[in-house]
């Protein structure tokens, strides 16, 4: 028996049979497309008869040098015979003729990658027939030459502009706008030269046997398989080159047959709110494309209930079949034909953030799916959705509406933010705080000296940095929508104004941002606000709570982030950074008092006077965090941080210094002398202190061994406050935490002093702290010694970012605006891994520091603080290493608790 | 049957027996000394009679609460009549008394921790008695008065002074000068004086009991074992405080009984050129401690053949005995008694390097030692003396020749210097650098700043400081003599001397530094150059070459640099760096002008430019590399490394601008104009390639991945020259190596386009090139995924400087300069990870690669060419991972062939 090439849509169960009845390898037989089809008719779905030739088929043809394999065409025209029978229609018929379609369909779908021929049957006779059996010539001769040009157009590879060219002609010499408009006659004068130009560009009459169309089309769609397009497009997709294409011939039905006829697209549900109501558009006496094309206005799909009571019932009925069978909001495309219901395609659902929440919580409320099932719906990114303001998108293109797209950089911190340009911080918070205008603050790039402009403004733009730039970090902790890096964007501070190419926006102008797609907007964008208490979110969440194994806990430097976190489901503090609490503006002269010391007594008395400002900090964080753990994590950047940047110092000593060259008089040079000096002193330390690489300088844990004091006065800060809060009731769980650690020695010494701190701290205090201690792993070799570490170490907290840096040995903020980028679009690096846990590398070193950290301390409790820690493909990898907790921002909080959800329940099998 | 607590000399069988025959456990309970006298009596040695009271009888001593155990002092006397019948005399008899010395002696020398008491025995009677059996009361008394202030001193802890202060008046009053002066009726007095002192200190009378005498310092020896002085030698030195001391009791024997009696001390060959004869001094008629005290001028060994020819013969056969016996060179004390030859103690002698390495490969041609013995004998340091200039040493003494010893301190980096003194970095750079001048940098200690001084200085000297000091560190980095710590030097830098006791040395005049020793000289000493040609030096590199598995290699970057290295052993260049090449005079103009391109087709025109000087650096290395493999590494530092520094260029542009303020005519003003215009464009440039972490930047592959120019120019120019040196007969094996991969695809990318460049070039030469490709493993990314790298490469070299920094996320210029020295002076870090491997950290690494490089390519060849490949401990670690070659700087090649045998010897058990 010859092999079988060619199914019915009829014939699923033998398809099952033979490929072992999983609907992958269904799938993989039939295409995706041809595979549906056949479903639905199995299901009791009214779709219009037709089979499947097999992708087994179309690897063989073109294995064979594009030649149909034997039998196929023989089985082909049986299948044909059947379709005849049951449609009672016969196939170059030029009475009552049979049309069909030939449409390619792959495994996985490939839009706009493979061609597809409608009408084929249509020729002089026939045209004829159709004439007959619809009583509309302009129906018949509308069909006949969109065959023409398809078949020309996909078969024979004729430009279709040659086509169009006509129809436009056509238009002007009937004096009409529009091609409804045409008429039969007109449709038959284009039919003839479409004949012409076929001929003209292929030297072959157009084929007018049926049967000859068929087996044409039917080979076009085989190689369009290696066609360039496809090929590239597989590339890009990673889809193998050797599945082939199946082919889906189907009998044609006409939407355009009178007003009892029609056709439409529509999902089950709302694609946009998630309602359970099906939406959607339709169009009577009409074809498949003019729904989509827009040339008329089309209907919505409620008024098929006036129009057509009874299709309507019958499309209700079809609906909720297709959503049983298919667990999932579909959106389908059907036409009616002489008020009879034909359904053409079913998938599932494109659907914005909130309705994918909706429907995935009332599927399974509904019982049609499990919680689990409705956990694994919603990808934890969505959720960014209800915690920001979002710009309306067009649910079709995804484009922002209303908006003129200004410039695109990088999207670091998701939301929508309108507001005037304000070009620095000082006039942001001016118009924004004081003067309560919506601000936009955008610069070139930020510093800490920034941020009361930055927490007074709506949005952040900066020109230059990349995701880990000062301007991306406290965007994200403050939740405000920021898009950094805009290359395009060229900042005229002396002008004060912006230039992207020759649009020119002058400071005080309105300008939108978008963080989460890295687009900038020209004028103000509507927005909508986001609700953080969305019933169906709430309940989402809920469920991801009882799935996860992973602890969610926040990173948080402020009481206000922790109470926010708190609220989000946070169930502790995992990494509060105590240098933030440096910079304020009362406190930074003390800093860097502290810094500039020459003699140890200056340095102790400045940080002496910084301690009760560090308790209050402590002591308001544990007030919020009552009752959950609050890690603490000692100061960690290089002291530079805190001075003036050597270049500006150096510019503005050489100013100092022409000024003192045109100094009116001796007072003015003794003053300027005196500011000289200043900045002369300045400058100096600043040189001293000056790193080549200051990453890898003077940081962390180094500098708690390099300045005791520090490490004193923070944990003496730490623990009185934990007395105080206590002493009112509170219920403090302070976990002190060493960042930078390289090895187990510095852990030790850090350890000794600041236990022998602590306890007299309590002993003045007269009151007993439970504290723990512990240590950020954020360089390789406390990675690969955690077993050394952990005899010191009470906890481990992952600092991804550094362990990225290091175990790459990429800079970020040098990398993200150079050769990292370029790395990402040339396809050298897979994804970026400062937005992903790089598995390889920093997942390889996470997976040794958990097993040696563990065989020393089988109690020592593992986490993440890095950025990492709020992005799904991570907390994934945390809990496939058996972390207790992932700590983010808090805004990221609800999307790790679903991440979390889903890697429980991911991990189950 | 009473435990043994007592072994005589004789008795040595029984002890082998009870401790079960090692070596260890035998010296464990008898101690070092007791040993050795026990060892030497068994091969026959004229040792004087005596016996060793255990290490287990001063541990039970002691846990008794310090009571004499059961037995002992029964077992003792036993003892004690032994040596009473074998010397014929008898302890405490008036006529013919027996006198003992009751030493110390644990298990691991303790040099001046442990007690000594001699001429236990005597008292008013025995006095007698020996006057008459010597017939010299002057010797009797001598010995007497001896006995009670050792006695006093050491068992009744009297300070010393007590005694000496007696002897110096009872000098004066005989208005003699030396101690040999004063007469018998002298010391008889003085001996009176003793026991005035004794009983003035201890209320007590001095013991006249024999018996009482031997017991109260046998307890005092065995307390002297919890003495702080020891206990905090131990604690230094790491040696267990629970082993105990032995105490040895022997026979006193006399060398001051006249011309045929004498003493002295000897090594068995020169422990300074290693020659085989006897090298020593005696005294006729002197007592042990006269030789060592200077008092008298002592012999050379030698005229003893002349004075006492039997006894010179007798000590000749010992010495050949004790050779044959202990394998190694001895260093003997010796008394000879009435023309009787008694040692009393042997051990392994000290020697200079050049002995060390004579005596090794003497002894093993001699077949007195393997050679694998003769291998592990010398250490791989002991090299640098044959690649370092010397001062010439005096053969007995070591002193230098010529030279006169201003002041000593700690030995931090070997070698000889001589110069200028200078006491400030700037005026050491000024003479040393710009003047050509020799210099000698002396600081009180040196700072980050002043390093600049030391690299144009031939030597350091501090006058603080440990050797653990910067200056320290930095001299060794920079293989620069120092010495440090010198506490004697008083440094005046406002007068600009140095002062050390009442000689004044003025900045400008000479002095003389071995920092081999840690001595400083006056003047000019006369050095001699290095002997590399040295018989026993080639000698033994020839076996080590016979043992080690590990290839040895050398980093040249130069033609000159890769013949010393061939010269010097090496087996390949591991390590080209092309990108000193690039900052010669010529090139440079060239690498800027690449660099500041702002268009594509200027850049390539100055890559292009560069190809034939690289082609001819290449061509001149695989000249002198024939028929052996060459590493080339592409260019790996950032850009901005052969630009000009950005503060530089600043503050040549503020000056600039001030003197445009005060240009005297428009043409000025104009060329001002010009040059501010140049400086700008550069800075511009400058800032753009600026990055906050260049370690972590824009470098090595990333650099050919961005601009791919760069890597065709170079792999043309390797290929060409591969060409050009075939060509002309050549064996050329080039080896094409990427530095700081950290993904596998940034292999795969550079190695097509280096694979098509390289294919182009060979078809245009029309010659084929078997040349290698690979990476650098110096990222631990790199480690991590080493079997995925090893898919694309033919060979592993790893880069620890930088892995070493990535690891521990250690920028190495900044942290040397700074906490890094601090942690290791606080021993936080055991050891600087730049010099040695990390075994913890980056050897785990290399352990990673190596295993999965090897997984995936089972003959992968793998290297090393950082430093550390020329440090012995990091070159057994090699060996221990397997690796196939170390590579390091030439003048490091002969210890690493050394290092490298040691390793594989020591491996094998």
């Amino acid at each position: 028996m010859d092999k079988k090439w060619v199914y019915r849509f009829a014939e699923l169960d033998e398809v099952e049979k033979y490929v072992g009845g999983s609907w992958d390898s269904v799938r993989g037989l039939l295409g995706g497309k041809g595979a549906n089809l056949a479903e639905m008719v199995r299901i009791g779905v009214p779709v219009p008869d037709g089979f499947i030739i097999t992708t087994e088929a179309c690897n063989e043809y073109l294995s064979l040098g594009e030649q149909l394999p034997e039998g196929l065409w023989e089985q082909l025209l049986t299948s044909l015979k059947k379709i005849e029978a049951s449609t009672g229609k016969s196939f170059g018929d030029p009475k009552n003729p049979l049309l069909l379609s030939c449409r390619s369909g792959a495994k996985f779908s490939m839009p706009g990658m493979m061609d597809t021929v409608l009408n084929i049957g249509m020729n002089d006779e026939t045209v004829e027939g159709l004439i007959e059996s619809t009583g509309d010539p302009k129906v018949a001769y509308d069909l006949y030459r969109r065959l023409i040009q398809m078949f020309g157009s996909v078969v024979m590879h004729i430009p279709d502009e040659k086509f169009e060219e006509i129809i436009t002609r056509m238009r002007l010499k009937a004096g009409v706008k529009s091609d409804t408009e045409l008429t039969a006659d007109h449709w038959m004068a284009i039919t003839e030269e479409f004949k012409n130009v076929f001929r003209f560009h292929t030297h072959h009459h157009f084929p007018t046997e049926p049967y000859a169309q068929l087996q044409m089309a039917t080979e076009a769609v085989f190689m369009s398989w290696n066609g360039k397009r496809a090929i590239d497009y597989r590339n890009a997709a990673g889809i193998s080159h050797d599945l082939g294409t199946a082919v889906n011939i189907v009998a044609m039905v006409y939407g355009n047959l009178g007003d009892d006829s029609g056709t439409g697209v529509a999902l089950t549900r709302s694609g946009t709110t998630g309602e359970k109501h099906i939406e959607g558009d339709y169009l009577t006496n009409a074809q498949g494309e003019d729904v989509v094309a827009g040339i008329r206005m089309t209907k919505d799909l409620s008024d098929l209930a006036k129009e057509m009571p009874q299709v309507h019932a019958e499309f209700e009925r079809v609906a909720v079949l297709l959503e049983n069978h298919y667990r999932d909001m579909q959106d389908v495309e059907f036409t009616i034909e002489k008020g009879k219901l034909w359904m053409l395609q079913t998938r599932d659902g494109k659907r914005t953030s909130q309705a994918a929440v909706r429907i995935a919580v009332d599927m399974a409320e509904e019982g049609l799916i499990s919680k689990e099932e409705a956990l694994m719906r919603v990808t934890p990114e969505l959720l960014d959705f209800f915690f920001h303001p979002q710009f309306d998108r067009q649910p079709t293109t995804g484009e922002a509406v209303g908006a003129k797209l200004l410039a695109k950089g990088l999207n670091v911190s998701p939301g929508a933010a309108v507001g005037v340009v304000a070009l620095d911080a000082d006039l942001a918070e001016l118009w924004g705080k004081k003067e309560g205008k919506k601000v936009i603050m955008v610069r070139p790039e930020t510093r800490p000296d920034d941020v009361h402009g930055m927490l007074a403004a709506q949005g952040i733009v900066t020109s230059r940095g990349g995701r880990t730039s000062h301007a991306a970090l406290v965007a994200r902790q403050f939740g405000k929508p920021a898009v950094v890096g805009v290359d395009d964007m060229d900042i005229d501070l002396t002008r004060r104004q912006i230039t992207v190419g020759d649009k020119v926006i002058k400071e005080g102008d309105f300008i939108s941002v978008d963080g989460t797609t890295g687009e900038v907007f020209l004028g103000e964008v509507p927005t909508r606000d986001p609700d953080v208490k969305d019933r169906w979110l709430l309940k989402l969440l809920s469920w991801a709570d009882e799935y996860r194994t992973l602890g969610v806990w926040a990173n948080s430097d402020y009481p206000v982030d922790a109470s926010r976190a708190r609220e989000y489901g946070a169930e502790g503090i995992g990494l509060c950074r105590t240098e933030h609490m440096f910079m304020e503006a009362e406190r930074l002269p003390l800093v860097q008092k502290m810094i500039l010391a020459e003699m140890e007594v200056q340095r102790s008395e400045a940080i002496k006077a910084l301690l009760p400002y560090q308790r209050e900090d402590f002591a308001g964080l544990f007030r919020v965090m009552d009752g959950l753990p609050v890690v603490i994590r000692l100061i960690d950047p290089p002291l530079h941080e805190f001075l003036p940047n050597q270049t500006a110092l150096m510019k503005e000593l050489a100013d100092l210094k022409i000024q003192l060259q045109h100094a009116p008089n001796l007072e003015a040079i003794d003053d300027l002398l005196e500011q000289v000096r200043n900045k002369e002193h300045v400058l100096e330390r600043v040189e001293v202190l000056r790193e080549d690489n200051p990453m890898l300088g003077l940081r962390g844990v180094r500098l708690g061994n390099h300045f005791p004091e520090l490490t004193r006065m923070q944990v003496r800060a730490i623990i009185e406050a934990a007395c105080l809060v206590s002493r009112d009731g509170g219920d403090v769980r302070p976990e002190i935490m060493i960042p930078l650690t390289s090895h187990c020695n510095e852990l030790k010494v850090q350890r000794q002093l600041l236990e022998t701190e602590a306890r007299k701290v309590m002993e003045e205090q007269g009151f007993e702290i439970n504290y723990k201690f512990g240590t950020m792993i954020e360089i390789p070799r406390a990675a690969l010694t955690a077993d050394k570490l952990a005899e010191y170490a009470e906890f481990f907290s992952f600092g991804t970012n550094d362990l990225t840096q290091t175990t790459y040995a990429i800079s970020r903020d040098d990398a993200e605006s150079g050769f990292l980028i370029e790395y990402m679009v040339r396809g050298i690096l897979p994804e970026n891994p400062f937005e992903t846990i790089d598995r390889d590398g920093v997942g390889e070193l996470m997976r040794i520091a958990v097993d040696k950290g563990r065989k020393t301390n089988p109690d020592i409790k593992l986490g993440i603080c890095g950025e990492h820690g709020g992005e799904a493909k991570s907390i994934a990898l945390c809990h496939m290493l058996g972390l207790n907790y992932v700590s983010c921002s808090p805004f990221r909080v609800p999307l790790a608790r679903l991440a979390a959800a889903r890697a429980a329940i991911a991990s189950k099998g």
